[in-house]
């Protein structure tokens, strides 16, 4: 928190109020699904409901509990309706329209509100060394359990099967749960990026992404292997490199001062190379922590600087319709010496 | 979507910019995760972005698909953007700050935004005739999966062992996945309402409060039962029956027409005579379908009326300090015959 009022006069604001849950949990530890925090020059406050009022208690540090008898909104625009005219800072990417009025009627007029310029999910963005430590744990829970998956992975077992296992396996060594709804798609499916598991059983001289992520102690891991079952064509062979040498030469390039879009740039430029750029719909990477998503975004044209101690995943993928898609993904550690590789299941291409 | 274009008139516009993904999935069929639907008087629009261009292409009825290739407001902006004057409803609930920013910004200044009060969550809350049986089986399925675990429920085993065992219940019965975090509470962990399950492994006479849903097919299920491990004392048992009985009052008073409120009141009552309204720290229960939190809300002097066809939890719960939580809950349908449990699991108490 101390951290985040550094920020304040160059906002030009008094105050902040937080309402992105994970935020929240980053700066004051609270955990539950309902909160609002104030962080003012010498205090915070953490806006609850009664369901929380136990956990509160536990969990928050750095910040007194309201327990809001009707509404949160409502309790924090109260809190703040005095007569001293005051700038408090809101994420306008949080905040819906709705709760902007009720906030602004509940607060009045001599308060005026002020984007807040991702104050919080750029502090996120780098990590301190108790997170990497975290992060780190995290991707090597999925990196495991993908280990144990794999030898399960034959014709005949169902995509929901294999995301039954995955889940399973994250709970069982601890994780709170997946980071993501897992994605196993098999053969053609395999072309739809973000596909949902299916009954559909896997076949012989298919295509399998698995794409997954585990949650351990708040802190997210994702990350993407494709196998294929039986022996693949020259073709399949050919395009896992192509993704291989795409995410390596973004892998290379990342280390502090680069701009997020150069490692965009980097994985783009191999596929180019090799015909395969049209095949490649999204973008290389983001950042991710108490999120699965967050800043920087690595993708074309982000001029974002990469720092020391940011978290991204690198993911290139191809996907041709029909014949199917192929991604691989690590999260890797921003340092001076370069990325570093948190994910730690085996890349080369696995003929199963 | 011609009943939704139904509520044009009334609301004084001319086409409505769904951006809620179930609100989208529920008119479109779309399921992917992004993607803005603009429903006009007679054809509608989905953006999304060329992630999912071929899954929107499948899965995609009774809209035309545009790839939007920067930014789906900017591209829902930019269609509405034209010489005649309209006005065009939108959630304030759904949309932030920021987005309504970037779509005034690119729609310009001829394109009215109106408040589209909940147009598409109030056809959700009356369930169609396919939509209950999708649901029934959404419910029986997370009932299955808790008579499984309930072998497994003894001293010894983690909240954690239990969570993954019911999360891999419903992906293995063919469920997508758990609709919520599932909650595994033992002993004085119990009082948090809605805690996470962590490693504690449960012990001899504790409550255990297992609160799971699953989704199948995009319907939700959402389900609460507490047990006890070994003999309780009569002030447990008695807790239990007094959170039954308000259970069973509350659902003896539901048919159309009852106000929601009321619904909660005859929970409430059951507890006041007993003295435990004061550990009643929640509503007494929420609509549930393509979300697990849906209209109508279930709460103290809720004035939306019931309907033939909604789905409702009815979740009553105690939660005292150091003791535990007591909590029971069941999916039922709104007839006019009255309320039809969906979930079937054992509701007597259950000493293990």
């Amino acid at each position: 928190m101390d951290r985040l009022r550094l920020c304040f006069a160059g906002l030009g604001i008094d105050a902040i109020l937080v309402s992105h849950l994970p935020n929240i949990r980053y700066l004051c530890d609270f955990s539950g699904s309902a909160g609002l925090l104030l962080v003012e020059a010498s205090t915070s406050t953490l806006f609850t409901d009664s369901r929380y009022t136990l956990q509160a208690g536990q969990e928050v540090r750095g910040a007194r509990v309201h327990i809001a008898r009707k509404g949160l909104l409502g309790a924090a625009g109260a809190y703040l309706r005095g007569r001293q005219r005051r700038s408090i800072g809101y994420a306008t990417g949080n905040v819906t329209v709705g709760q902007k009025q009720t906030l602004e009627a509940a607060a009045g007029s001599r308060v005026r509100w002020i984007a807040d310029a991702n104050a919080v999910e750029k502090l996120r963005a780098v990590k301190t060394r108790d997170e990497v430590v975290e992060m780190q744990a995290a991707a090597q829970l999925i990196s495991d359990v993908f280990r144990g998956v794999l030898k399960i992975v034959r014709p005949g077992v169902t995509e929901l099967d294999l995301a039954a296992e995955i889940e399973y396996g994250i709970k069982k060594r601890g994780g709170s749960g997946p980071s993501f709804e897992t994605i196993v798609a098999s053969g053609p499916r395999s072309a739809w990026a973000h596909a949902r598991p299916t009954t559909k059983p896997l076949r012989k001289s298919e295509l399998v992404v698995l794409d997954q992520g585990a949650i351990l102690r708040g802190y997210c891991s994702d990350m993407t292997r494709t196998v294929f079952l039986g022996r693949a064509s020259r073709r399949i062979r050919g395009l896992y490199q192509g993704v291989l040498r795409a995410q390596e030469a973004a892998k290379a390039v990342i280390r502090p001062g680069v701009k997020a879009g150069d490692v965009d740039r980097a994985a783009r430029s191999v596929l180019r190379q090799l015909g395969l750029a049209q095949y490649f719909t999204h973008s290389t990477g983001h950042g991710l922590g108490l999120e699965v998503h967050e800043m920087p975004r690595l993708g074309k044209g982000e001029q974002t600087i990469l720092q020391d101690g940011m978290v991204v995943t690198v993911e290139p993928g191809v996907y041709l319709e029909g014949l199917g898609g192929i991604r691989v993904e690590d999260d890797v550690l921003v340092t001076a010496q370069g990325a570093v590789d948190l994910t730690t299941a085996p890349r080369e291409f696995l003929e199963l």
